[in-house]
């Protein structure tokens, strides 16, 4: 079967349906092909009873994501807030403390984490978002680990260490994983166009970008946006090979044989590359893409018959420095009625590698251990509990985005978005405002749909 | 078409023509699939008149790599000496200057480099090589980059620039680029069981790892290999798909189905994660492979009527520190007899970026320049030009080898060679010897075979 559209649109999450929905609101015939038989790429909801599900990706919204908050508006999906509500617990190596708002109680870290946050903020603002690689000491930031970065003045290993805990979520790496200057422009990103980046929008719940989620789970936004597609959305057909060699681009699926006067590719660099590229993908854009592996992260999620900690005065919120503990951090991820109990807990970046070779078994032990440490023995009982390991999804291989190692964006970081032939690329990477968020998806959705319609300005 | 044999071997460069070999000396049935038209992998010649070739891949043997050694000569495929008499040039900044075996004439870098070299050697002899993140210090050592363990002490830019004009060859990576524990790792394993490697033994040419050639090419070995398994080489099959659910493992083509009772799979670790794996692979092998990412290296090489430099007393051989030249090293490339010249240029690691987006006439007039500031005007002229960029071969996509970038061998090293049920790894990447180069490709095959066979012995 070949069938023509001016736009085909490879990957149905949050990009690539943006992406879609802006070329058809054009006047332009689209098409998304979708390997999986579901919409939502990083998102998806998981039903836990019959009013209720739990998400088990990308989940939360805060301000400056202004890209996600007005299309799910525009879309009907209500947002609620986290709950973030009595205190926080920290886990030390088995003993627990409550605190309130702000950095953890930890006397061997505190100062440090204080300062290291500073120092994060203030290099975070020196480097230009659009074009690291010309920050004035971009070269030497490059050159080194986040976490060497991090330690050169006082810093002791307690500051580094809580900073890879919540490095942990937040990119599925650690700090010895990155390279100071992508972990300094990943915080600048951490921002809109008039709101600069910084750790505590990123890392925070209330006013952060934890601060809310969408009633009835994230994966709606994506399924309203699939419903409004209708049948230029088609499922179950992952795309093995693209053609340019000809007069149009031709999309091979298992079965089809689509053709398009333009392509938009909306799936991680880590997949685009498993396409087979006739001509090949330009050499520099291939040795990025590679480069441009997934950070590893788990999400566990335990359901109780209600969110018993919350009469405790505990915000279901807890940070893990434990290695016996397979999570680095817990929410509180109940349904927005507070009717079952929801735990969530990350197995994030030094966690997923020890962990995820174990069994199932054995880390939901460890895990619910881990929540039990830090809000009392119910915490063992969870009526019913649910996986979901990233780099274990055949469509996506990783998560929550790419962690980009040293030397790789002033190598050939200007290579990320350069459009190869008729083929556009969209996706959670390819932005630099909230890379690696949903909004930051939905941005480069919008983005490439623009181009497209810009090039063809040109070239009519 | 369904064929069985006891083992599918799923490339034809060294490692996977050495394991067939060595499974069917062991009375196996075995079928090697390749996706290119040729065997040899990262190894192939180039005929540049009747009677010559030049290597335009992996080319150099030296002392300790007995592996590679051994199996040319019982293929008959005789080794000479790389060419190495007379005097080195050193260009900096268009300025030139001669020099004798050793380090460059370079006042600003040659204390450091003595120095830096001194403290690679030594600390590479405190790696375990076959666990390095079970080394004393593996977790700091790995949390930063081989550039910022360089940077301490006393060591200025020249140093490290000088250093990464050798990786560049070495491994198509700067020291930017690596984790401080692979680097260490790697020069350790620059020798054999008995002799520990060291960068003069990585770096050096005469008793080193560039100290001999072989007789009418590299490529020669694996073709001699072909010759001996005839039938048993499949060409133009690239393997798009292993499935392991029923009782035999199914190897798919784009047009044949194998059955096996073992499979080897001897490619890149990029490559290896293109393979569409049903089950998938195990999470943390796809997220090891996908750190694997290759280095980037292209070779050029200019032919010439006669080796012209040899009569001014010099070796061909030159180091360029120099931002307007794309090559990092020369070294004289002509076939034993001396009868055209030949001179070969590393396009490595950060030239690699800069000019690989330029076109071939650019490149070429800039290599051809840069060959001239070092030996004369007459290097402008070549007769004919040969350019090989690695990352533009679909069936290796980078060279020469996988560059573990930090957090990469603590946090996942463990999971390279482990076998995927009935399949097991070889190439270049799996071996702790002479990792990345063709002597450890051909002991990965033997491994390979070898732990096939003990597998079957355990089962029987």
């Amino acid at each position: 079967m070949t069938n023509h559209r001016d736009v085909i649109v490879v990957g149905a999450g949050l990009a690539g349906l943006t992406a879609a929905r802006a070329l058809r609101a054009a006047g332009r015939t689209v098409q998304v092909l979708e390997a999986r038989e579901r919409v939502g790429g990083r998102t998806v909801d998981h039903r836990i009873d019959d009013g209720h599900v739990v998400e088990a990706g990308g989940q939360f919204v805060g301000p400056t994501q202004d890209h996600i908050l007005s299309l799910a508006a525009e879309l009907g999906v209500d947002t609620f807030p986290a709950f973030d509500t009595g205190d926080n617990v920290y886990v030390k190596n088995g003993t627990t403390r409550r605190f309130g708002n702000g950095v953890p109680p930890d006397p061997t870290a505190l100062l440090d984490v204080g300062v290291l946050i500073s120092r994060i903020d203030r290099a975070a603002r020196a480097i230009p978002l659009d074009e690291p690689w010309r920050a004035a000491d971009a070269r030497a930031l490059d050159a080194q680990t986040l976490a060497t970065w991090c330690r050169r003045g006082a810093v002791t290993d307690g500051g580094v260490e809580l900073l890879d805990i919540l490095l942990g979520s937040a990119f599925g790496g650690t700090a010895a994983d990155a390279s100071a200057l992508f972990g300094l422009w990943y915080v600048a990103g951490a921002g809109n166009e008039y709101t600069p980046g910084t750790v505590g929008r990123m890392m925070g719940v209330t006013g952060a970008a934890q601060d809310a989620r969408f009633v009835g789970g994230s994966q709606r936004v994506s399924l309203r946006l699939a419903e409004e597609l209708g049948e230029s959305v088609t499922l179950g057909s992952p795309v093995r090979r693209i053609d340019q060699t000809g007069p149009t681009v031709v999309v091979h699926t298992d079965t089809d044989r689509w053709t398009a006067n333009r392509v938009v590719v909306a799936v991680p660099p880590v997949l685009a590359t498993r396409i087979a590229w006739d001509p090949l993908l330009p050499a520099p854009q291939e040795a990025l893409f590679q480069r441009m592996s997934f950070g590893t992260l788990a999400k566990f999620e335990a359901v109780y018959p209600e969110p018993f900690w919350r009469a405790d005065g505990l915000s279901g919120q807890a940070i893990f420095r434990d290695p016996t503990f397979p999570v680095c951090s817990m929410f509180d991820n109940s349904p927005p009625d507070g009717g079952p109990g929801v735990l969530m807990g990350f197995v994030g970046a030094d966690q997923w590698r020890t962990w995820a070779p174990k069994s199932p078994t054995e880390r939901r032990g460890a895990v619910l251990r881990a929540f039990a440490t830090a809000l009392g023995p119910q915490a063992l009982h969870p009526t019913t509990c649910i996986e979901k390991d990233w780099t274990s999804e055949e469509w996506t291989r990783g998560g929550p985005t790419s962690v980009l190692t040293p030397g790789t964006l002033t190598g050939l970081g200007r290579w990320r978005d350069v459009p190869f032939g008729r083929v556009h690329w969209a996706g959670a990477e390819h932005v630099n405002h909230w890379n690696g968020y949903m909004d930051g998806a939905v941005r480069s959705g919008k983005d490439a749909a623009a181009d497209i319609l810009a090039a063809e300005r040109i070239t009519a």
